[in-house]
């Protein structure tokens, strides 16, 4: 059992991983916290984006030759393989760690195995210590790893009647300055921005993150805008600008285009498309998180957020759980999760 | 001024009204309270509803003799026209009070002049003691006074993405259980439910008020039934049993409708038309407030909850205020009142 001096260590971890980067994709964000015998902290580490050191190596390289006889407090499972780095579990081994708590498990097949190799060099492991807020510091990540396909946030924005334009096709604005600002803020935790070729076409959007607004917002690398479709994007269109890094998905199919992401290290995908292009991924079931803006406002006619899905009938909707509830300046900020990726049976009946 | 006696009176006699009767419909709900020369409560009044005595009439029948010389704090500025009981003005100077103290002036044209027929008898009057709170007991009677027109709340339930039936049309249930609790306690609030003559041909609801659920409702009386539109509505309807009022509207015209509520004497009208019915009422600048229960779910296809508004370009959107946003069940329920009733030049530049 771990005891209180690794629980606070945990939590400073935890701490640590959050403070150290707000997005570490297309890796995970982890935090490390190195104990004396004494329960006294020796070092405190974390990883700080692809290319810079997990942050178990973080710790050891603060801490130097005091990381001998220590126990390691990490808030993801050390892992076992050789990336653009070398494996933490030899690491810890060769630093002289003698025992090792993790928060949650690491979910990825390739990396993983890192608390036998651990256990097989004789190091004390423990796992599971604070795993639920572990896990919630890496949601997309994890669900990119377990699944081997990037987490899809689907944002829109509509009146309370739900709709996305007027019937001319106007549509600016919709939700307000707050709102706008809150969806470049959420647009940065993501590692790419998805359109489709339609809303290239019409609005020929940037999308990239800017913060000359009001504050500087918290990324350090551009998304990648990624335009599927198989209609060309023109030389001259914005999203090919040298600003940001840019995609082209020249298919109509959900799953090859997951897939395309996914050999990109893409992890959490933020779809922005249009209705048909949602109604798309609703029907794959590939939508793993709703973030809907609501403007308190009604019109009766025009462009609803969502279309295509070939849902029906009342028995086959998708259901959701709604985790948060959030007034952003006049609008209304709706964060919901599919009750499953794809419709169950039960949900059918 | 108000000394801290009156004040803390005022408050009892808000508390009293609202503790009174849930709904005093066509009247407002009332409370008010005796004070003798020391600040000391002599006696506590409420109204009760049409038929029973106002509250001035209530509180001075409880006090008696020791009325004479007392303070009444009134929720309401006082009567002063003979309806079913006689004005209150005159039964506070009969009685002997020397000062009154009210909240909110009576915005009746008919009733109003109380304050000033009490000064004219030499009582010392003063108005406005916590008149905000005052008005809140009777927004939707307020409105109605002052306007010669119902206040209407239109409610709809819908998906997030603003679909209130599937494509094929069915719609059970897209709000859950307490969701449907809720709107029966927020139907008892009012005196008329209004639908339109497709609604009866399509779903034939009954319209009424049921306790028989989870919980009795806070009623005692049955709104009005109330059908809009020039179609018949058959004999054998259920909104035509002998459980509660029903009223025919044979026009299209939502003026002309609000006309026949007024002379009626209905205040609130809880209006729960198909998209087409809304659309009218939202094009007339005719409601007054909106109840969206926005179920986790989205469809995709089906209809809207609103349609033909005539709206057709975003600078025309009709902008509400939400003042109320709480989680119903696993649905979210929003309400929201729109800036001005009708559109105005700034809400179109």
């Amino acid at each position: 059992m771990a005891d209180h001096h690794e629980q606070a260590a945990m939590r400073r971890a935890l701490e640590a991983a959050r403070e150290a980067v707000e997005k570490a994709l297309p890796n995970p964000r982890v935090g490390c916290v190195l104990l004396d015998a004494h329960g006294q902290v020796v070092a405190v580490g974390a990883h700080r984006g692809a290319g810079t050191s997990h942050a178990e190596a973080d710790a050891l390289a603060r801490a130097g030759d005091r990381a001998r006889g220590t126990t390691a407090v990490v808030t993801l499972e050390p892992c076992n393989h050789t990336g653009r780095t070398g494996p933490c579990s030899e690491a810890l081994i060769a630093a002289g760690v003698t025992r090792v708590v993790y928060g949650a498990e690491d979910p990825n097949p390739v990396a993983a195995g890192g608390a036998d190799r651990l256990r097989g060099a004789g190091v004390e492991v423990e796992g599971g210590l604070l795993a639920a807020e572990a896990e919630r510091l890496n949601v997309a990540w994890t669900h990119a790893v377990r699944t081997g396909r990037p987490f899809v946030t689907w944002k829109f924005a509509a009146t309370l009647d739900g709709r996305s334009a007027a019937a001319d096709g106007t549509s600016r604005w919709i939700s307000g300055p707050d709102a706008r600002l809150d969806v470049q803020r959420l647009r940065a935790a993501c590692d790419a921005i998805l359109v489709g070729t339609g809303t290239v076409r019409v609005d020929d959007p940037r999308l990239t993150l800017r913060d000359d607004e009001d504050a500087p917002l918290p990324y350090a690398v551009q998304p990648t805008r990624v335009v599927m479709g198989e209609s060309v994007v023109p030389a001259e269109a914005r999203v090919r600008d040298d600003e940001a890094p840019f995609l082209h998905l020249e298919t109509r199919d959900v799953g090859t285009a997951l897939a395309a992401l996914a050999a990109q290290e893409i992890r959490h995908v933020w779809l922005e498309g249009g209705p048909r292009l949602a109604g798309a991924f609703i029907a794959a079931g590939a939508v793993d998180e709703v973030v809907a803006y609501l403007a308190p406002a009604l019109l009766g006619a025009g462009a609803t957020a969502l279309s295509g899905t070939g849902i029906d009938t009342i028995a086959d909707q998708v259901r959701l759980d709604v985790t948060d509830v959030a007034r952003v300046g006049p609008d209304l900020r709706l964060t919901a999760r599919p009750r499953t990726a794809a419709l169950t049976d039960e949900d059918r009946s």
